[in-house]
């Protein structure tokens, strides 16, 4: 048995049941290292613990997949939701290589993902149709990724814009930030928060042409407003709709 | 005190303990009525519930920011995100639209959304840049809608669509899928997740050609894969990045 299991954004307090109980009844717990860190400590007692700074995904990845094969609880720990640009997929990916898909039960406990945590301490800036983009080019071309933005900015979705940026990539954000304003206001409220619900956490809201790139990292997360977002009282509001169809003062229903 | 609260898709393994503490902290407890039946029984007991069927979810909002003014705690619950299609903004706004913003402590506690669930249920089809979108016009003009399907499967987003059908609006998803298919294969796997987590769900996958519009609800979201995404075992996959850019069988890492 093998699961991949979502930690949320690291309090233990958005750690569902579910999680909790994978982790509980697992043999094996394999994980990037700073992931493993976001477990509860109690219970990583009594496991084997595969937490691999140095090794690869993938290697890690298959180091997972023979302990399942042997027989041992094997669950795969990700920050934030499993299922998001994270391990589930890599883990389906090499099941499938190997022929293991009908070897191993694999299944995936879904989680409270980067960009919820970011929305939830923003106010409510996911309330209308969104894109989310990795900026991260290691796995995918960057022409890929600019006319995602591009398009993405086109059809006035709000943006969650994942990986902003490495020491590698320190120009990319201002790419992609300067590729969006081209269908945007300079006045869209942007909304950057770094290690969500995690000591540190640093929640800030500025304008489209005010960010400042240099102060984000691969672990902040930006949410981009559409072109009706507004912020109010130091929240940022996307509504629901346009205003000509519903009326707050008028009680109206729809 | 004011809370959004996300229930999560319904089942209690995934409702955070956060959620749970702002439940059990409450006073007041407010929402729809079918999200109301998804909160554990337990947690309803001496509580005040405002359960509003029959009253449209601007005055259930302004019911709930009444209760908050008198000094109460109070809870929205919404299933899924409190934060994606849901209630924290229509909360916001009407506190905006009041005045209410400084007078009322106002947050949201995030949770699992519908597209996580389905995804877990479904594989790993969300590993790559994503778009969600609501085929509810109802507060959205038809043409935004048909512009951001359009543009969305242009950039080769997988693709969330929320809200696909309701009796008023039958025709709407073909229409939608036909938007789709134009920039997209007609054998791109498609994931439709009915109920997740809940008594009655339902997991299919066909492909785009094959989607049959009758067998989908309000309740349903349905996941479009990108144009790598493939079925492997019954699991929808959508690969991190490009192929070329790493190799499974050789251990690279990236």
């Amino acid at each position: 048995m093998l699961t991949a299991v979502s930690l949320g954004p690291g309090d233990h307090s958005l750690l569902t049941p579910a999680a909790r109980a994978a982790l509980e009844n697992a043999d094996v717990i394999a994980g990037y290292k700073g992931y493993i860190t976001l477990v509860p400590p109690e219970l990583l007692e009594g496991k084997e613990v595969i937490s691999t700074g140095m090794m690869g995904e993938v290697e890690r990845a298959k180091m997972a997949i023979e302990n399942a094969r042997s027989g041992k609880q094997t669950v795969m720990v990700c920050s934030g939701d499993a299922g998001i640009y994270a391990m589930a997929g890599l883990l389906l990916e090499i099941l499938e290589a190997e022929n293991l898909l009908d070897k191993v039960n694999f299944s995936v406990v879904p989680g409270v993902a980067a960009f919820n945590s970011a929305a939830a301490l923003l106010g409510a800036p996911l309330m209308h149709d969104f894109a989310s983009i990795s900026l991260s080019d290691l796995l995918t071309p960057w022409d890929v990724i600019e006319k995602r933005l591009r398009l993405a900015s086109q059809a006035d979705f709000v943006i969650a814009i994942y990986n902003p940026r490495s020491k590698k990539r320190s120009k990319l954000l201002q790419k992609a930030l300067d590729i969006i304003a081209e269908s945007r206001k300079n006045t869209t409220p942007v909304g950057i928060v770094g290690r969500a619900y995690r000591e540190g956490q640093s929640i800030q809201t500025v304008p489209l042409n005010e960010v400042d790139p240099t102060t984000v990292d691969m672990q902040t997360v930006l949410i981009i407003g559409n072109s009706a977002t507004r912020m109010a009282g130091g929240k940022m509001i996307t509504p629901r709709g346009y205003h000509n169809k519903y009326d707050i003062k008028n009680n109206a229903s729809f």
